[in-house]
């Protein structure tokens, strides 16, 4: 696995923009759209909310038939608590962009992020649509990934290459997040593309498990926000042997795409509100994968660790309780093991050894600053 | 019931004292003692962190006669994670206590709070025994009470008065907390006294449903403490018809121990680490009390909803997104009403109705502030 430049557009075949159209007062890149040149298998991974925003109902609907061919992001606006107007929102802005694209509008996705409970304005993004479309370009990449960020302080990109059945394939992907917990409800994005040829399945699958070990990986308060959503296309245009099953291409291929959601996750978390340390949460030790996640994940939202952190302040006392706090009976006193790495520095490692099991989990988060405190004070 | 002074001591034939043996460098008090003339029906609730300290795997056995005559409490240290050497140090001091009072070790428990990994210093309790025997007054409920603070500011006493079977009837009590999650490891220690005439079996369920509604209410961070402990006791010294049915007096005697209860854990709340505002969020609509209480709780250990509280923020995007990552599916969007109290109030309500079903609960917490980051950063 190579690390390359490019990042959605990379992939062959696959092109996108990104405009001002209005919705962000500050006149930003608030309109996105990725396209591929060719319908593409998809997939996509959608908050566990009960309340979930308008257009992630409208994805679940488009992505049943797991074929995609382009996806318009706004930021600005979550289109969130909107109602039936809301949806009609989604539902129109999917029709507008495939109308325009002259594609089924089921093969259209639509994600938003930004203040929640207030309606989205559909007649901005279809006075921008045109903009949005005569730019789309296979060196938009930057455009996108700019268009889609809410407080994020920097984009988020990576591209990978590798080899299967003898082809040149490549993933390349974007993000948005905003460290822990954002002011804007947490909203993580994740647009993915690839010119592999997988099937539908088997992408699927990968999905899922790159996005546990990774976005699942990050803390975000133990709040999951309404808009979080995470998808990838691949439009097979890197004509290697078709996956179907679980061979070697595949298991390249999940590596690939498992380095790509860490990157960005990582990311993520290093682009925390008010983040001064990037906190690693290696536990070990534990029955079963699940277990050794929810306890990292505890640990990651432990105020108290977080503050310890910020004030360079090794306290395993409450990393201990936080583990405690788990209630898993045979993880006690005498059973547990910490190991840490020197408070001081900017990367802090967390090392949990529960000794009643074979399995690990890594988890990350940032720490909790006053500059936290202030930016969600302060946001309105 | 009527609502008096006095605290642990106001039933009759309790006793209690505190004196500062050196445990806290300040020279604070640092042990209490609670003592019934008579051996009393004793029931307690522990930490359901899977590491208990030292003092709780005592009390776990010397509960189990559900018969108790003293309590002893130490602060500036909290005897966990200090192995054998610590659980030898709990033992001996029920032994000690209990041989200089003439009674079974059994029947003593032993509470710790404070610093956790350090070893408790037995010779410091033992120099002070005598000291703290000797001091055992009938008005000596204020000093057990500041005896037990660590980061606390105020004491926390409550004393109610009732009427069983034409007897009047006291109950009292002391607690500790601190706030949210506590430097100390947030350790919630909560003792009760009463002179009711209650069976061991009445009274268990008394205290498990009265903790349940009340200490368990209140937001420590999801993390419980390694610590946490509540116990009563009650020496029928009232003379009241004693209570071994859920018939009436049993309703009156658990609406105030309920009070009781309630009113120490407020306490805790308001006496939260750099607490402005004290949050009151009431869950109604649920399908049972347990899935009001998750809502309630998973909305008071937002930092999002405490930091908007600390900002004066009405914000009820972030409350909508609390709600939502519990993951209830019925709960949407178009089920869901929220009404607030003005965010510029010291007393915050939030008030969800979830629409699905006819149970409610209310939880209490208090706001983020960056006093609470200060604190917890600058604590070793």
């Amino acid at each position: 696995m190579k690390i390359i430049k490019g990042g959605i557009t990379q992939p062959q075949g696959f092109k996108s923009n990104g405009i001002a159209c209005g919705l962000k007062k500050s006149g930003k890149l608030d309109l996105g759209l990725i396209t591929s040149d060719i319908p593409a298998v998809s997939s996509a991974v959608f908050t566990k909310s009960s309340i979930k925003a308008a257009p992630l109902l409208v994805c679940q609907e488009h992505i049943r038939n797991h074929i995609t061919q382009a996806i318009v992001i706004n930021s600005g606006n979550a289109n969130c608590f909107t109602g039936k107007q809301g949806l009609a929102c989604a539902q129109k802005t999917t029709e507008l962009i495939g109308k325009k694209l002259a594609i089924p509008h089921e093969d259209v996705l639509v994600a938003s992020t930004g203040i929640i409970g207030k309606q989205l304005s559909f007649t901005k993004i279809q006075d921008g649509a045109k903009k949005l479309i005569k730019g789309l370009s296979p060196h938009g990449a930057d455009k996108t990934a700019r268009a889609i960020l809410t407080t994020d302080i920097t984009t988020k990109e990576i591209t990978v290459e590798i080899t299967l059945s003898g082809k040149k394939v490549t993933i390349g992907a974007c993000a948005k997040g905003s460290g822990m917990i954002a002011p804007n409800m947490a909203t993580m994005l994740a647009f993915i593309t690839t010119d592999a040829a997988i099937s539908a399945k088997m992408l699927n699958t990968a999905l899922k498990s790159a996005s546990d070990q990774s976005f699942n990986c990050i803390s975000v308060d133990g709040c999951m926000s309404t808009n979080d959503m995470v998808s990838v296309m691949a439009n097979g245009l890197a004509k290697n042997k078709k996956i179907t099953t679980a061979n070697k291409d595949y298991k390249t291929f999940c590596n690939a795409l498992n380095h790509v959601c860490l990157d960005l996750a990582k990311k993520i978390v290093l682009d925390g509100e008010g983040a001064t340390k990037f906190i690693e949460i290696q536990v070990v030790g534990a029955k079963n994968y699940k277990q050794a996640q929810e306890v990292g994940l505890k640990v990651a939202n432990s105020n108290l660790v977080k503050t310890a952190a910020y004030g360079n302040n090794p306290n395993w006392g409450r990393v201990a309780a936080a583990v405690g706090s788990v209630g898993i009976k045979e993880v006690t006193e005498n059973k547990i093991k910490f190991k840490f790495s020197p408070f001081t520095r900017k990367h802090i490692i967390i090392h949990i050894n529960l000794n009643i099991g074979a399995h690990k989990a890594v988890v990350y988060t940032s720490d909790l600053s006053y500059k936290y405190v202030k930016i969600n004070v302060e946001y309105t």
